[in-house]
């Protein structure tokens, strides 16, 4: 039986993941990490019977112990307990869907320790994709995109030499904002920005969606993960996410994955990697789509994609910059302390004040993240 | 070096595979088998220089050979000849772009003799599935479909498991008269239906494409090839032919083939499989093909498509019925003997008169090609 780690077991991707295990009945969890959320942890180690739980919060890792003492399970917290549960030695993969760069070092470790990666963080590959990268190959372990765009790019290479790809063509739906100006979007509210067309995620990510930033990351994530140049990486928008992104070969033919707007796909997809299996739950309908358009993503307007691709082709420590920056804008933006066109121009400025280093280590990435961090305090 | 026998070299695929060979440079062409177009047979002999030519009929066979005589080629005629190209000991591969059940013979005894195939002859699939399917499992040959949409199907199942495939979507353009009523369909006239919205193809397929029956054989041999029902072949009208075909797996993911109308994608796929190599030519623009549209295929008004069904359910002799009669129909119809409508009518007449005989030899299927031809001889 595979066994399994999940860090983020309680937000978005992480109880989809449990929903397949449950659905599928054969895979053994090992280890669950959550944030806070104590209580639909309990639930989940009630059920899944895992030998390691981490909770990020010392205090809330007490107070779970508390409600689980009648379980053989071992209750750990912070970063310490993450790199415990992303290295619990009977797991065969780690799910690493915990938000932001605290994804990195537990993703590094688990790959030391020789686990395959379900990524479903996108800050450790935008970030850290030159470590992460090399390290795969040297430890011999398989990094399994989450992210339905990636794993579309993934499973249009089945059985394909990456060597031969032209381009990957990576779809976009244009989020709620698509087709308005700047000026338009000057107004718009939280909760304006948390109503996607087409996927229901956590709210960072949505917001993310919003400002064309979550495809900026997706961008310089491909890059990564197949290995191409980020002038091979095109955006196509095409507003009712049927298509979930194409890879062009060589010889002109495109490859491309469509489905329905389930995260459960690519979840199980990376989890049984090579193999289909059965999942319950909607099915494409030609006959109701009826048509899928294409669009050129509006970069002006939107421009949280050309700051990516700027991110992307420098390098170095500014992809961190891009990410920090962002993460913390939209979090401010979230609390209503800043106005939504605020969020890309908040990143714009922490790029232009950054002095670029070029292969950064760990440590230097998170000193570039506490630096964008600290920039974007000081500025509002 | 690959080498390679092309039957059917001075036809639209024939010429087109030597297109290919002639661009790659690294093939070696040890065989061509025409019908009749000896002025290009020869010319494709001094270029290519194989070992062995045929021609159909003896007559042009002997004026070939006065016409090469200072080359080293020995030049056959007939079935005979037909299948000694099929068999020419040095190939690898065999390409069968022969028109209609001629290609049945040839086919098996190159399978026989451990060849690949490159299979751009419809007929062949069609009429004797029953018989090719195992003997390319018994020898452990390898069956590469040249036609685009089967090729297309081929590319998605590129890794997969064929167990896996919930259905086949079989793309179709819905040919020149798309939308039309039978009554506006009256008066069609050769030059109308020659027509082909998005495809430059022989005359006899581009008939076969304005009716349906085109599909109704693509879905019957996508039955056999793929080793699936007829009713996991859904057709989907795709009036601009960007979509190539696809494939639902039992998880839900579509994979899908897209490239431009270029037949030499499929056969440079089929000759080089499973690699991929730069092939010239046009690229799929999507901001120029704006969107793709979805229709269901109007089995009332284009009962060529549901004669296919019929025939491809009840499975023996039928299809062979099908096919021969729509062959004869087709080129009465390009004669100018017969309204366009007839066509159709003249399957369902042959079908209806037509007692089936299971799982029949390839004798009985050319008996049964006899039956439909006379039938419509003696009707119309």
């Amino acid at each position: 039986m595979k066994k399994i780690a999940i860090l983020g077991s309680t937000g978005s991707i992480g109880t989809q993941t449990l929903e397949v295990i449950e659905n599928q009945r054969d895979i053994e969890v090992t280890a669950l990490a959550a944030g806070s959320n104590i209580r639909l942890l309990e639930e989940q180690i009630r059920k899944f019977k895992p030998k390691l739980a981490c909770v990020w919060k010392a205090e809330k890792a007490r107070e779970l112990a508390v409600l689980v003492k009648d379980l053989p399970v071992r209750i750990v917290s912070g970063m310490e307990g993450l790199i415990e549960a992303a290295t619990e030695e009977s797991a065969d993969i780690v799910v690493t869907a915990v938000v932001g760069m605290i994804g990195i070092r537990p993703t590094i470790a688990a790959m030391e320790a020789g686990k395959d990666i379900a990524l479903a963080n996108k800050e450790t590959l935008v970030t850290a994709g030159h470590i992460i990268m090399p390290l795969a190959e040297e430890r011999g372990v398989k990094i399994l995109p989450v992210d339905s765009e990636h794993s579309a790019i993934f499973q249009c290479l089945n059985g394909e030499n990456k060597d031969t790809i032209h381009k990957i063509l990576l779809t976009a739906s244009g989020g709620p904002f698509r087709g308005k100006t700047r000026a338009e979007l000057q107004s718009v509210q939280v909760e304006d920005a948390l109503k996607h067309p087409n996927w229901s995620m956590g709210r960072k990510i949505t917001i993310d969606s919003s400002t064309m930033v979550n495809k900026g990351l997706e961008v310089i994530e491909a890059k990564w993960l197949f290995g191409v140049e980020m002038d091979q990486v095109e955006v196509v928008v095409q507003p009712k996410s049927v298509i979930h992104s194409m890879v062009e070969f060589e010889d002109g033919a495109v490859m491309a994955q469509l489905g329905t707007p389930d995260m459960k796909l690519p979840i199980q997809y990376a989890l049984y990697y090579p193999e289909r299996r059965f999942l319950p739950g909607g099915r494409l309908d030609f006959w109701t789509i009826g048509q899928i358009a294409f669009e050129k993503p509006d970069m002006v307007n939107f421009p949280g994609l050309s700051l990516a691709y700027r991110a992307g082709n420098t390098g170095g420590t500014l992809p961190a910059i891009f990410n920090a920056a962002n993460e913390r804008a939209v979090a401010k933006f979230l609390n209503r302390e800043i106005s939504y066109l605020s969020i890309t121009d908040m990143i714009e400025g922490a790029m232009n004040g950054h002095t670029v280093k070029e292969n950064p280590t760990v440590q230097e990435i998170l000193d570039a993240e506490a630096e964008a961090y600290e920039y974007i305090e000081s500025r509002w």
